[in-house]
């Protein structure tokens, strides 16, 4: 399947992101009206998406990618942008979700700022940017629309829902949601409900960006974003997305590079963090600040049950053929007994269910850098 | 020994600290001037205790405690404030700390606020507070500072030095420093040298304060200190001093009681955000910022192998009869890998020492809240 571009609504995009990055992907239209999970509604919504792979003649070999909180919908170079994606050595002719059969597709989630609508795009109403006038948004809004969005593109079964952190939630609120749409489905590294710590370390990411002064109650403008509030959120991301282990393996206690005598008594001494630092910078060039907070709270609402009272309760209905639930061990911020809640709520009914504790080192981000391990049980799940 | 009160010097800490509570310690002169690990010099130095006990005509039952970071010398209830210590369950007549036997002497850490000379102190230099003028603290200089303060009260051996925390780091800072001045050593959830996990958590700490408007280079007004930096910083010290085992416990997914509709989209939905505040007002109403920019930044620079070029060589000259070394499995700022690294370089010296593993559920702040497990522990060792 050819991908459709449009230029006006590119043009209309760039303006509405202003300082983000340009995104390469393309976008489809979302019904119109776009029902939300908790009650509200979008008007000229689009989900933004890049595709690997063709669409066979039955449509029956696509599979769909949901992304963590952070990626755009850019997981694997393409012609139009050929940079490396975020999970550049699994998407491929042959590698673990293998091109040369399958097509592939990554949707930035709804209400990120990577091309799809969310709070830093334009309300049709206004002219305006939504800001936190945009309405709540759930998990569930996120596969729902990215479903409408595969929908749009001619595709109504998926060979597999495939998803890791947010996106292994988005893919248990896909199954909830449309149980008899995929015939395959990989979670990795997600949460049937977000756990206390969980909601804490993102509360406190939140109140970053809450009280610094430059968000303005969220109607900063694109030119002073809340950049502290953001590295600091940031920051203690990637605390938390890596192990303990990890960190002390790559940097122990490392001077950091260049640290000049001159520079302040509280300057970073150490290269964890410069590290910080690098991300941190990094992300708050490129991530609205808005934006974070509505999918951090997303994360923080989610909870499985609420669909029919219980996690397996709100898989009953699901005809997946099998399911893949991947998990780390050493993942402290979304630990491994929530992977193993999720695929007991599957095995409960019925659903021929695969859960694999991994032994990756690199904590919740490892299904981003531990290909050979998380690759391996990919592959043999989709062949 | 009666404890000694200088009027005059308490109306001073009184003005140095201004909106800090008035401590009923009594406080001792340190040699002047003092000079400190990493090079700087202070005058008029002083540090703050409390006391429980009587000191024998031998001068030689007294137990020197040091804190964590934040409390206060008041680990237990005194004749001049009756409310209940941090370490209330733990110290008194019969108690594992036993008072009837005991001279216990708790100081506050020098560089803290709480009737110690710190930042928060002025400085008889310039008559005003220090501020980021004071030189760099060291947990060598809260050990050392704290035996001038026990030889200034007559006391040249101690029967037992006891810590956790920061005061685990100090009670090893203190054996390496002064290796024949204490018979027993206990340290508790303390590290050698701080990991890079730990430092990370505590960078994002500083700058959450660092980069708070009111911080204002560190000359702040008392009337209006950096209170978002130092609320987030606490947040993330509370999330990170339990574990995610014990939040789940307490807190699972419980609403915020009082939760009202009319409240921002983003204020507090769950119970543990709840609790999150509750740590943080009080914390940001007692503890000076720079205070904590300082005791933060001394533990990421600990590194006991400084004194020697190993942590066993910092403890060679130790000759203390016996040591005991707590650590609690659910720790995660203080992992127990830490703790068994101290125990090691003990026993490497062919010192006896009693290492365990507690099983507490609480993380780092268990030596506060599970007083059985911890008491059994200090209670064997002392007698």
């Amino acid at each position: 399947m050819a991908r459709t571009r449009n230029p006006e609504r590119a043009a209309r995009d760039r303006h509405a992101t202003l300082e983000l990055p340009v995104s390469a992907a393309a976008s489809v239209a979302l019904p119109d009206p776009f029902a939300l999970y908790r009650g509200g509604t979008l008007h000229g919504a689009r989900i933004a998406y890049e595709s690997w792979g063709r669409l066979n003649a039955a449509r029956d070999n696509a599979i769909l990618l949901f992304t963590g909180l952070s990626p755009s919908a850019h997981a694997a170079a393409t012609e139009l942008d050929p940079t490396p994606g975020w999970w550049q050595r699994m998407i491929g002719p042959n590698l673990a979700i293998d091109t040369s059969r399958h097509f592939v597709i990554c949707v930035n989630s709804l209400g990120s700022c990577f091309g799809s609508t969310g709070p830093a795009s334009v309300d049709p109403a206004t002219g305006e940017r939504y800001g936190v006038s945009f309405p709540e948004l759930a998990v569930e809004d996120i596969a729902s629309s990215a479903f409408a969005a595969v929908q749009a593109l001619g595709i109504e079964r998926l060979f597999a829902v495939v998803g890791a952190s947010l996106g292994g939630m988005s893919v248990v609120a896909f199954a909830a949601q449309f149980p008899a749409a995929a015939r395959r489905l990989i979670t990795i590294s997600g949460s049937a409900a977000a756990s206390p710590f969980a909601i804490a370390l993102r509360s406190v990411q939140r109140e970053a960006i809450l009280r610094d002064p430059d968000w303005q109650g969220g109607h900063y403008s694109p030119e002073h974003p809340p950049r502290s509030g953001m590295r600091l959120a940031r920051k203690l991301g990637t605390i938390t997305y890596r192990s303990a282990a990890e960190l002390r393996q790559r940097f122990g206690r490392e001077p950091l590079a260049g640290n000049a005598r001159s520079l302040s008594q509280f300057a970073p001494r150490f290269a964890i963090e410069g590290y910080l630092e690098t991300q941190a910078e990094r992300f708050t060039r490129i991530f609205d600040p808005n934006c974070y907070l509505y999918l951090s709270s997303a994360m923080d609402r989610f909870d499985l049950a609420e669909h029919g009272g219980s996690a397996a309760a709100a898989l009953r209905a699901v005809s997946s053929e099998s399911v893949l639930v991947l998990g780390v061990e050493s993942d402290m911020l979304f630990p491994i007994y929530e992977q193993a809640g999720i695929a007991e709520a599957f095995e409960q009914n019925g659903l021929p269910t695969r859960f694999v504790r991994l032994p990756s080192l690199e904590g919740h981000d490892a299904f981003l850098v531990d290909i050979p391990r998380f690759g391996a049980e990919i592959r043999r799940f989709l062949s």
